[in-house]
This record gives structure tokens, C-alpha cells and sequence, in this order.
């Protein structure tokens, strides 16, 4: 039986929004599949009744505090010991949970990543990264898109590694074509930190350890065509990010839709995957809808059971620096 | 008489092309000014003639080589000495023409502009500034577009001196708004380089030199309600402009339009200009239209007229740091 741990406390509209949420990822996750929701149980219960849904499809752990999106994530983490993210971290640890999800402070689910969950052996700074539809259906994964700002070259060497690994392991891709984000095609482009990493992620290829296909110009990111892996620093991918965001708000304003755009809208992306820990941890935006929460929990699911955390386990035992 | 140079072998559909920008320039220009056409002579009125124009209309500086865009730019800039590009250079350090564009290797348009045009005193690092019209209609600058891709802290509180100037001085913008392009709006958000630039910026804000307005998230950079100004390194610069030439490419490719993003088309924004060097360059893209031409033309005569130049060298010796 996968237990999927959700806080039921994360994000702008909790609990009601969570539990919605999970109630609607019911559908989807069968009978191997039990969701644990961490929280208020009062609150929890009165959301589920007024759902009209069953209280016993789901395990209820109570917590009494919540940590705020206006919160010091370290901070709180280590005082508000009862809240949703902290118990949650505290079960994920100790096994009883096999994943954790939440639309709560990203700053608090980082935390609790890197104390509680812990980094894999061999990974030099665990990163955040995204799949994102591209033009053509497929997927593209960026990392990191907003935890490592100031990155080395050889971080982002081995986020190539880890993105690789995720594409094919969670997303099914085989052989992902894995590009460095850059301002130019050629390997000479770019700055000391991009022209750095080509060569790094040059000998990689050399070697076999994933299928490097040069620098990505962020032209054809979304073209689907060049890359199912885009490696890039946390303040480059979160910018990418928050322009797309942008870029889809203005066209929700204005009433601009197409096929493309739509499958940007965050709601359907399932949040973001922290890679590089010893857990599945999947963090949602804090506006999060219920179908946002649904699938947010649906991809938890999914990285748990492709056993995403032995593999990138596995790669990098096999592949370290 | 306002003249301005234009290398007529600059970008992939020269001669023909530019040429023909040229003449549609033409109608907007008025007679206190002329274009000067630097390129083959015969190719030029070969050009002229098929469009039924009288070459008296223009100067033409014949020039017998081609800096071609797979040239490495500085060799090409010191080899060929009788390219358009170096001739036009070197009309303008002569004082023959006010201001030159073109749409050829914007690297050997970078090295006449450090080399022959030379930085203005005071400036650290010249930099590369476009103006792009937001969704309230009024146009943001987003500099640096590419140019410093390892940009200093200090570097970057300059480019908020300058990019505040030509906001005022040639778009007409009252106490431009100039933000710092962040993954954040709180001041202590962002890399190591943005932490410091902020810090910079918020100083010289106290000091008057220019309407600091803290950070801006890219997500807003085309609502155009925050900012008129936005600062960044050349990286992410250059990253943001084309993302977004890649999401036009997508939306036009699948057919989707809109005010918002027709006027996003590159043909209409009037290229870029190199900012904090001694004379006026506007640059334009390879594969420019002739409509794109005669806009790069457009936006050089503005810049002219409105004095940048001599605003930019007020500004920075009342505000040298």
C-alpha cells in the first residue's frame, strides 16, 4: 500500500481547497494508493462531510499549527513542531509515509527536504525542477527553476544527470536529450558559468552517463524539439518560470487561448519535484486549486511508484564525480 | 542636417532588403535628414532603381568587403578595414554621420562600438537596451540584452543610471520607474549579484539619481505596471528577450494572435541600441524585414534628435559613483 502524505494546511485556500483536492485525486490513485492528510482533523472532517465523501477513505493526522507563507521557513520549521509540514516530514522519515505533497511554504518544504529528508549520497546541492508540456506534447523538464541561485558548473553538471534520470525514469523518456540552457547554440557561448558546464557536461556525454545534446537557446524551450532536459541555474529556471506565467496571465486576461497555453496552466502540472533527497517530495503554488492539489498528488504518486529515488540512487552511485 | 549611417550589407537579405527599408524610412524622416548607404555602390543603385527610387535621395559610401556573420568579430573588425561596418565606424568617429545602424554581426557592431565609438566617461561597462511595448501600450526597457553576461553588482546599479536616461530622454517617460529584475519582490530575494545590486540601487534611490522602485518579478516585466526601466544582467537579458521571441514564434506558428502580442513582432521594435558609448548605434536583427529596417532607422533618427548622447553624459558626470 503507497501512503501519499498531503498537508492539508498548504496553500491560500486550505484546508478546503486540499481536501477537494484529494477527494478528486481519489478517482485516480485506486486501491494501492491511500492518501494521509495532515492538519486541523476537525477542519478536515467538516471539509470531507460537506463533500459528502467518505472520512474513512482517507487517514487523518491531526496537527495543531500551521507554518505561514509569511513565516522564516527555518525558523518555523524548527519551532512549530506540530505543524502539517513538519509532522508531515517527521513521517516521511520514519517510513510510515512513502511520499509528502504540499501547496504550503515552498521555503518550509526545502527545509524540512534538506534536513529531514536529506540529500543522496554524492549530490552536491539538491535542486527543484518542473515538467512542463511543450508545443509538440511531449514534456520538458527545467531544473533548477528557483533553489540554487548562485550555481557552480559542476552542480549544474550533475543536475544533468539528475534530470535525466527523472525524464526517464518518471516520465517515461528514453535516452532524454539533455541541454544546457544558454544564450547561443555554439559551445563557446555564454557566460563563465554556462561555458564552464558545457565542457563538464561535454565529458560527461564522453562517457556515456546521459545523452548531452549541446547548449538550448530559451527560444526553443517550448518547441519540444531540442531537448527533453533543460539544465539551467535556480535564478534562470525561475525566471523562464515566472515569465511563462507572465506570458499565460496576460493571455488569460485577454482572452487569448490555444491548445499550447492551456497546457501551461499550472493547475495541470502537478507541482514541482524536489530531486536529489532521499524522499518523493512534490511542492504546489500556494494558489493552488483543488484540481491543482489533485494533481499535485497524482504526480507524488506517480515518482513514488517508478521508484524515481532508487534510481537516481543507482545513477549516481554509478556515476559520481 | 541629421545623417544617418546604415550599413546596407548588414543581415541575411542584404543588399535588397536594407535598401528597401531604406526607401520606406524615407517617408517618416523629413528633409532634415539623410541616409547615408554604406555597401556596394553598384548593388545599392542596382537596388535603388528596381524600386523606381531616385538615388539622389540617399549617399552612398561604396566599401568592398563584407563582414560576414560567421566572422569572428573583433579579427573581421581589424582585418577588414574596408567593410560597411568599419567605414561606417569610422564615418562616425569623423563626425560625418550622427548615428549608425545596422543589421549585420552584432559582435562586430559591439567591437566598433568599445573600439571607434569608445565608452563615455564614467561608464563601467557599455551595454545593449531595448524598449519593448507592454500590454497597457506603454513600452518597458529591458537592459542588458545580452552583452555582460557576468555582470558586477556595481555594473548593474549603472545600467539603472542609464537605462533611466534613455527612458526619459528618448521615449518621453517622466521619472522612469526602474526596477531590478528579481526571482523575488522582497530586498532580500535573488543571487548573490541581485542582493548586492539591490542594496546599490536603494542608495543611489535616496540619493535622487533615479526613481528606484525595488524589485520586479518577471512575471510582471509586460503588464507594464511596475516598471518602465528593468535591470539585469546580460544573461538573464537575453534569456527574457528570447523566450519571449519563442513564444511569438509558437503563437504565430499556431496561428494565435493578439494586440499584446503583434506588437511584440521584432519588426516593429526598432532593434536595439548600445548604450554608454560616445555615439548613437542602433542595431538590428539578422533576418530583418525591410519594415524592420525602416524602423531601425526610425528609432536611430529618435535617438539623435532627442539628445541622447549628450543627456547620457549629464547623468553620468553628476552621478559618477
Amino acid at each position: 500500500m503507497i501512503k501519499i502524505g498531503v498537508d492539508a494546511l498548504g496553500g491560500d485556500n486550505a484546508p478546503k481547497v486540499v481536501v477537494r483536492g484529494a477527494i478528486e485525486a481519489l478517482g485516480y490513485l485506486g486501491d494501492s494508493c491511500r492518501i494521509v492528510l495532515f492538519g486541523n482533523k476537525d477542519s478536515i472532517l467538516k471539509e470531507i462531510h460537506d463533500s459528502n465523501c467518505n472520512p474513512e477513505l482517507f487517514d487523518i493526522v491531526h496537527t495543531s499549527e500551521r507554518i505561514e507563507m509569511s513565516d522564516h521557513p527555518t525558523e518555523s520549521f524548527l519551532t512549530k513542531k506540530d505543524s502539517s509540514i513538519v509532522v508531515g516530514f517527521d513521517y516521511l522519515a520514519t517510513g510510515k509515509i512513502d511520499g509528502f505533497a504540499s501547496a504550503g511554504s515552498t521555503g518550509a518544504m526545502m527545509v524540512g527536504s534538506m534536513m529531514v529528508a536529506k540529500p543522496l549520497p554524492g549530490v552536491l546541492r539538491p535542486t527543484i525542477a518542473i515538467a512542463i508540456p511543450t508545443l509538440n506534447g511531449s514534456p520538458v523538464v527545467i531544473l533548477d527553476i528557483g533553489i540554487n541561485v548562485d550555481c557552480k558548473a559542476e552542480v549544474l553538471e550533475q543536475y544533468a544527470l539528475i534530470g535525466s534520470a527523472y525524464a526517464e525514469c518518471v516520465l517515461g523518456i528514453e535516452s532524454p536529450r539533455v541541454a544546457l540552457l544558454n544564450i547561443g547554440e555554439e559551445s563557446s557561448k555564454g557566460n563563465t558559468q554556462t561555458k564552464a558546464a558545457y565542457k563538464l557536461m561535454e565529458h560527461s556525454a564522453q562517457l556515456q552517463k546521459y545523452n548531452f545534446v549541446g547548449n538550448i537557446e530559451p527560444s526553443h524551450i517550448f518547441t519540444g524539439q531540442t531537448a527533453d532536459v533543460v539544465v539551467c541555474d535556480g535564478f534562470v529556471g525561475n525566471t523562464i518560470l515566472k515569465l511563462t506565467e507572465g506570458f499565460y496571465a496576460i493571455n488569460a486576461a485577454t482572452n487569448l487561448t490555444s491548445t499550447f497555453w492551456e497546457a501551461l496552466n499550472y493547475e495541470k502540472l502537478g507541482g514541482t519535484t524536489v530531486l536529489g533527497i532521499d524522499s518523493v517530495v512534490t511542492i504546489a503554488h500556494g494558489k493552488s486549486t483543488s484540481s491543482a492539489i489533485s494533481n499535485m498528488i497524482r504526480s507524488t504518486k506517480h515518482s513514488i511508484e517508478t521508484g524515481l529515488i532508487e534510481r537516481l540512487k543507482s545513477e549516481l552511485s554509478n556515476n559520481s564525480l
